[in-house]
């Protein structure tokens, strides 16, 4: 183990200390305040040990672990996009990738390489995994906007319409939730 | 499917939000405000990404991330136990013990149990996998108080002994990244 390797992976593990300090737009329960999206990642991973079952086949639950653990690192340098911004969300692609280059290329080369073909398949959300994975993400939204009486859905004026097409992952990745999804939906918009 | 099962889930998905709310006593690098145990675990289990060469042996990664992302659930009702308080230490395993119950308790039985054992494994440090989880968890508070100049250490009184001995589970778990250890602690300590 070369002091080079080791002092790389600290580099890493000190910079994303700072995804603790990204806000999301949605709330913790009870609303105090906004989650950040290193505990947000936390959630949607033990979501993933729990939920396989619910998943569009079976499912590698390490590569999904990784695969959320490190899905959101790229907001360190491009924030959190909120997903009902369409003119945020017109350059967040771009955004997002310079900021994979930086963040990722702090890592020995190996698992630099490792990590962005990790975000690569959140990102591309075509593996069994990536999609679950997704469902989850939208899935974390709505349990916390649920429990929040609608939560920043209604804070924002976002339409039922818009949160139907924004959970729709959630169709293709862990199929057998849809019907709590609109069961929540109806719920939260009557 | 029953909807039992997934009401039970989802029961617990929403309880452990709470864990957002349990604040540690290192702070987050920078020093704004102090970490909180959800945001911890999830950095622990990037690191476990990462680290595994570090290891003492060879480690199942999956089972190393689900008990890290599931460590500290029972501060939810026990709070985080600080380290160097001796008196909060005397009942602590009665306390989390009981939250242990609870907590988990509120899954389905497969999971509930499932859990419980990863927890146990964790507490108990006699695997690899746990043995190299507990010298993360021990080696994230090093990193955060090491890029702190000190941080909670130096706040709160904390000797150069009492933090060697705290570190001790590095040199069980992780014996390759010991020299880092005294290193930072040499520099924090002089």
């Amino acid at each position: 183990m070369s002091n080079e390797r080791l002092t790389r992976q600290l580099a890493f593990i000190a910079e994303i200390d700072a995804l603790k300090k990204v806000e999301r737009r949605t709330s913790v329960i009870g609303g105090a305040r906004l989650e950040n999206s290193a505990e947000h990642s936390w959630h949607l991973a033990v979501m993933a040990m729990l939920l396989g079952d619910h998943a569009n086949g079976d499912v590698d639950l390490e590569r999904v672990l990784c695969m959320l653990l490190v899905h959101d690192l790229v907001e360190i340098d491009a924030g959190d996009t909120f997903a009902f911004d369409a003119g945020a969300n017109v350059d967040k692609m771009e955004r997002e990738t310079r900021a994979a280059e930086r963040i990722f290329g702090i890592l020995p080369d190996d698992q630099s390489t490792r990590l962005r073909a990790l975000w690569d398949e959140f990102e591309e959300a075509q593996t069994v995994e990536a999609r679950f994975a997704n469902a989850l993400d939208r899935l974390q939204g709505l349990v916390q906007n649920h429990h929040n009486g609608g939560g920043t859905w209604v804070q924002h004026g976002v339409t039922r319409a818009q949160v139907l097409e924004r959970m729709e992952p959630i169709r293709t990745g862990a199929p057998r939730l849809w019907p709590h999804v609109l069961e929540v939906v109806d719920g939260v918009f009557g």
